[in-house]
């Protein structure tokens, strides 16, 4: 079953920058405070995020994230962030960088292999398959990892919503699964401790950041 | 980029039924005739329908028809509905054809492939490699197709939501597709004239699934 052959895209107008970790691992703030810098620098800016950058997959998101959906089966969950991830790079993530503009988003395809091929029962070959399909391969130029260890986000969100209600087991799976994507291709990544100072990390995103603008 | 290989996935439990055909074509009517003629045989049925055969599907089914949704990408599209196909058939086709029951759905993977395959810009291949691995490619024992001129059945549907709003021509090649899904695989498909009597449309179905029982 071909899903057509991929190599990565990076987009040659804009740039195209990604925050992942665990949840609780500061990535809106650092998100934030990266995107005032660029603007004050005079670029122009799109944050947005997954799930849910998108007014459908907004809907989407609240599916996913809601108690009251119940049960996901894992081929519906990787499917439903699919979609939201289609209709983001489609609608939002494409056009902006096609205007030159610079991209940040909290969550992208990272996310998507981490959360459920870490934790699912679905091989992560055909997990990436479908992410792949649906971004037409969109890669990050740069995908700053904020890593910690799991139950230091964990003690503020502990069952807010459906994935951070699982066990923290499951979240150290996940935090694995992001390093081992950081290790596999350095030159698009950014590795930094989590824990360190608000102003630290900032520091050390804009120091990779200057060398993609 | 592998999906996984796939051959097709009939239950040797429990009979599974699947109406198809344009909007207006009857699919409802003759399923819930159909299911009333297997009940009174003493069969347990289950009369289901995608999109929307369970609660998270139905949240899916509303951002998919509702018309403030807005535009979705052919992507996103393709996706939602997959993701909807997948939670329909893990937790209410298969549990119930494990129980040998009767399944009947009003719609499956080939309304996806006539819609999205005729109507917009997906290769079929890559749709159908998607439904597959949505469904684990399970398969009805018999697809009954309603067909009929498209014009007829819009007459009473124009403009109710997303999809029956499209152009005359959109459903002109989904009916084809529809018809050559069927030629494809006679054994599993019933064409059926949807312009004929309710009673004699009826009888022809209880003709073909006799067979099944």
């Amino acid at each position: 079953m071909q899903m057509g052959q991929f190599q990565g895209v990076y987009s040659r107008k804009g740039v195209f920058i990604c925050l992942e970790g665990g949840d609780g691992a500061g990535k809106s703030t650092q998100s934030k405070l990266l995107c005032e810098w660029l603007e004050s620098l005079g670029h122009s800016v799109l944050l947005t995020r997954e799930p849910g950058g998108t007014r459908a997959g907004q809907q989407m998101r609240e599916i996913l994230l809601d108690p009251a959906t119940g049960e996901l089966s894992p081929r519906a969950e990787a499917l439903l962030y699919a979609a939201d991830k289609a209709q983001h790079v489609d609608h939002v993530i494409m056009p902006a960088l096609e205007r030159g503009e610079v991209v940040v988003t909290d969550r992208y395809v990272d996310s998507t292999l981490a959360y459920q091929g870490a934790g699912r029962a679905i091989p992560e070959e055909e997990l990436a398959a479908i992410a792949r399909w649906a971004t037409c391969d969109l890669r990050p130029h740069l995908t700053v990892l904020l890593d910690q260890e799991p139950d230091h986000g964990l003690d503020r969100f502990t069952g807010r919503d459906r994935i951070e209600g699982e066990p923290v087991e499951f979240h150290q799976r996940v935090r694995q699964h992001f390093v081992s994507l950081a290790q596999v291709d350095p030159d698009h990544y950014l590795v930094l401790d989590a824990r360190e100072p608000i102003a630290t990390i900032h520091g050390q995103i804009r120091g990779r950041v200057e060398g993609l603008l």
